[in-house]
């Protein structure tokens, strides 16, 4: 084993100032561990993260991304969380463990790996051992890194935040990766899954995923479509990953009673709707910020006793990163995975 | 007993509409109990309709107001859930006994007496025996008659939808009944409570009803003040009464994980709020429409057995509604009620 | 239509004074609707109170069983809640609309049909049009009429009470009705079911409806063997419908924070369990006595959106009633049905 | 600084093995703090466990006792949670941060201070910083002491496991440490309590806290009593601290959907109830083991915003344990504490 690695970083924010550079391996201080990585996956987030700061104060050199799954390969002192070998996850949020997020009211933390705290874009990361969950037994590299991020938002909207039931009608926008994990979960929960998209052919994917109803917002008023396909009673459960005024479009195709899931909108936008719809149903609007360490374990669990597959749309090579960014902006039909060759250090 | 009985109500829209009356008294059919009026509290609510019409297809003669105190001194065939002589108060939304609300997504009920069902200003009304339940008591007359919509709303978002607990914090927007409500209630369940209001005079006030501080909006940002106050921790749960780009703000006063209720903003405004926050903080807004009547059945089993009283702004005659409408309009601390003269009919 | 019809009942508590005579067809009061009957399924607890009377002040003659689907053939005054030729089936606690039951707890209620309020094995049921809900649109008629007690039994446990997720664990007892519902229902919200009975042939055919695992408790220590297939971890979730001190056995098997129903165990014997593992394992023990009519109506709408189809052990014509009881204590797989012949009455 | 301390601790178990010994004092490793003891609170749990081991695995020397308020003196590297001088008090199952204890259903943890974890009759204690929460700053030492397992048992079981609503019924049984916790909290979360005990003095005392009523178990039946009070409605909330048989009666003396919460009966003894009453009121029976850290923060803040102050039947010095060991038994009312003098150790 050399002591050097590879890693993307960058040296001030912008995409012009992203490189691959040779570094220093790290060494596991107490309670760490040094984990090789098999692959990352990417979120919208991180080409913001990239190109904007998203307005936290970074230290630089400055490695993107959140989503790792990798392979113990050394542990510090005190640090018998994992084995050597154990295949891992990282956490999105590494503090939160379980209950209730905590920090300031004036200035509300967004503490993430990748942002606040290190990167993942590195053939090995060197984290404290709490920052990790063993990886999901069923899944490949590339399926297990989607769960960290994307996964574990669907999980902890519609099963911690909500409480979806049998039966219940679900409704996700479009089909990026959040998206598609809740029309998954959704449905093996037992709900009935409605797709909003504008796309007929990512419509024809996701009703092969399990979906119930697909519809075209581009041909229709996709609102007044949900009002015909549930005779006027509307949906339970919405993930809303639009914002804006498209909130209150989502409370108009609101149930009573219903519930929405305002997820990842963090341009700092503003998000609308009309208050007599929102008092009138007596609906829901919960701000989702991911999840805790122990709904990630839950998460891992019920993907392997269900067998779900998460849906990745494209791999690249470590070495693609920007071809990987570039893609994200091309409306994905699930996740974009950064997979590491084996050797690659070598090459 | 005459057989006629006089009764505000308006034979189209608008307060030149309104007149007092001369009519029938109505003859209890199946299930039905006739009730002599003792008092009807007023709400803003009233008032928009009575000028506004508040888009429901009202039926003329159209009778205003939901909230009244009286008294059964009649019974149709089958009618057992009342005795002569048993003192009741109206439930705001007849039909919804319990747990959820039902009814169409594409248009929300606003199914409630003195608007969709008929109204209260009147020497007798005559409902199903099911739109009523046992009145408070403790109350006089006139405290009594307040529990129906306003005592019900605070009640049902801090202790149905919401989950207070002794020790969090609450904080309520002005001094009108809701507000007060929720002052009085929370503080009774062990909360420490925040009131907002642009008059010290007002705030004093309610300092001495049990808030434990006062922010004057006008002399400070209230904001701010509430971040001051709490560490920059925030509020645990609020009751928003203003709605519009409002709701922003208190979502920068919310704590993390807190909970926002919006209440009845119904002139179909938009409220919006910046969604980075409301993710962030995972903060929850639920919207609220009064509540069920198994909730107002808790309300008065709790105010007889905390000995709570509800703040009385002014009370009026049964012919002086006019200028109990005009009184609403200048921000009373706590209720308008109308009460009626034992003998009113005889004058 | 002639006026008379068949009915099943007794002048006095014991299956010998159980007779099918004929008597004269209702006619529907105000609010009330006449149905036809086309199946009846039967409980333990039908064969009990025809044998015992459990407890209850029975007024004669007493009609056995409560769970009942017919078709609407009239309707009184005011009974618009259904039309006729619609098809329906019985709530079993009629009163009991949602939320919260009420009740004395010095003698609490055992208000159902086929009880305090009258059964149903008559040609035609005269109720009020309230004790009914839509049947499902997707049963036949003998599984449609399981839905009113056991199914709604199992799914008040384990989503009304309980909140079963995706990925956790169920255990049911038996393969009786509410244990079949239990499991089919459990794996449809992406649960991993446990069986337990002391057929291997019975565990085979659970497997095929879904289970994970099937545990021979007359071959096996069943708790020993659950701590085994969960790497003594447990199981999350317990239909426990054996009762006495097997109640403690099910403390045993289940994990840390889990939850145990307690179904039906109305002969007024005694439960038990040890206290410290109680404690320990901050588990939650639920008495379960069947459920609300909401929680019904979101029953039929789950079996209907899911496809799931009631296992039915065996079906008998309306005259074998007796060799239908009979069967009730042979360890049915699922549930026991009358079925009536279209034209029954004429033969 | 002397580095001698003085500690109670057995070499064995046995109330004849327990002495106080000179022994070394800890310096505090990377991440621990070192404090220097000001009280110790005693449960009966304490007694049990120096006469009988409760089964558990202890390793010899061993210190009883868990609840201990202090001072911290010194701070191992990395050690930053608390600053030199901060009085904080300890949480008695350390691992337990929020949400759900994790573990072996076959045998299920019991992992408190003084137990497999180490104990604090010690002049100093040295743990990890996660071990410990900032004390109330409104108490004084005795008081603070209290809140780590008595308060905290009776905060989590009814505002975490339970919701008690104003206006609901609480009952508690007899004038443990456990029981005026729960009488105290319940009445400031507006709550109706009911104390049962078998001492008029110690019912006269409960209601000068704010019980509304008093049971006297010897002179009456208490359950019958009970519904007598309550108009056969029963209680909504009871803290069962006895246990066995007396579970069932319990249950009888509960209103229909109450909550029943079984606290620390840990001899391994059997609890039983009618199973008949458990179902039909749909009660719901919780084991409670204390609670998580983010609880216990949220009852020191309750503590000091409430202005509520623990009951303390008797404070001991430092060299008193086996007399105060001995009041244990003689039905106290309220909590017994070891109080340190400031010099002890030079004395």
């Amino acid at each position: 084993m050399s002591s050097a690695m590879m890693q993307w970083s960058m040296d001030a924010i912008g995409r012009d100032r992203l490189g691959l550079h040779s570094v220093e391996r790290p060494v596991p201080g107490p309670g760490q561990v040094l984990v090789r990585t098999r692959a990352v996956s990417l979120n919208y987030r991180d080409k913001m993260m990239i190109e904007t700061g998203m307005g936290i104060d970074l230290s630089f050199p400055f490695v993107p991304a959140s989503d790792l799954v990798g392979t113990v390969v050394a542990s510090g002192t005190g640090a018998e969380r994992f084995a050597v070998g154990d295949r891992v996850i990282t956490h999105f949020s590494p503090h939160w463990r379980e209950g209730w997020p905590s920090g300031s009211a004036a200035q509300p933390p967004y503490n993430s790996l990748g942002g606040v705290y290190p990167g993942v874009l590195s053939e090995y990361v060197c984290f404290d051992q709490e920052w990790f969950v063993q990886a999901s037994a069923t899944l490949d590299d590339a399926q297990a890194s989607t769960l960290s991020c994307a996964g574990l938002t669907a999980w902890f909207a519609l099963f911690e935040l909500g409480r979806v039931k049998p039966g219940q009608r679900v409704l996700v926008h479009g089909t990026g990766g959040v998206a598609l994990f809740g029309l998954q979960l959704a449905k093996a929960a037992g709900a009935e899954v409605f797709v909003v998209s504008g796309s007929d052919d990512k419509l024809a994917r996701a009703m092969a995923l399990g979906a119930a109803h697909g519809v075209n917002r581009k041909t229709q008023d996709w609102v007044q479509e949900v009002h015909r396909l549930t005779a006027d009673a509307g949906v339970d459960h919405i993930l809303e990953t639009v914002g804006g005024d498209h909130l209150g479009r989502s409370v108009e195709a609101l149930a009573l009673r219903g519930a929405i899931y305002l997820i990842g909108v963090l341009e700092g936008f503003t998000v609308s709707s009309p208050a007599a719809a929102l008092s009138l149903k007596m609906a829901t609007i919960s701000g989702v910020s991911v999840g805790h360490r122990r709904a990630l374990e839950d998460l891992v669990t019920a993907v392997d006793r269900l067998g779900l597959k998460p849906v990745i749309d494209r791999c690249f090579a470590f070495d693609e990163l920007p071809q990987a960014l570039d893609h994200l902006n091309q409306g994905p039909f699930g996740k974009i995975v950064i997979e590491l060759a084996k050797d690659w250090t070598s090459a």
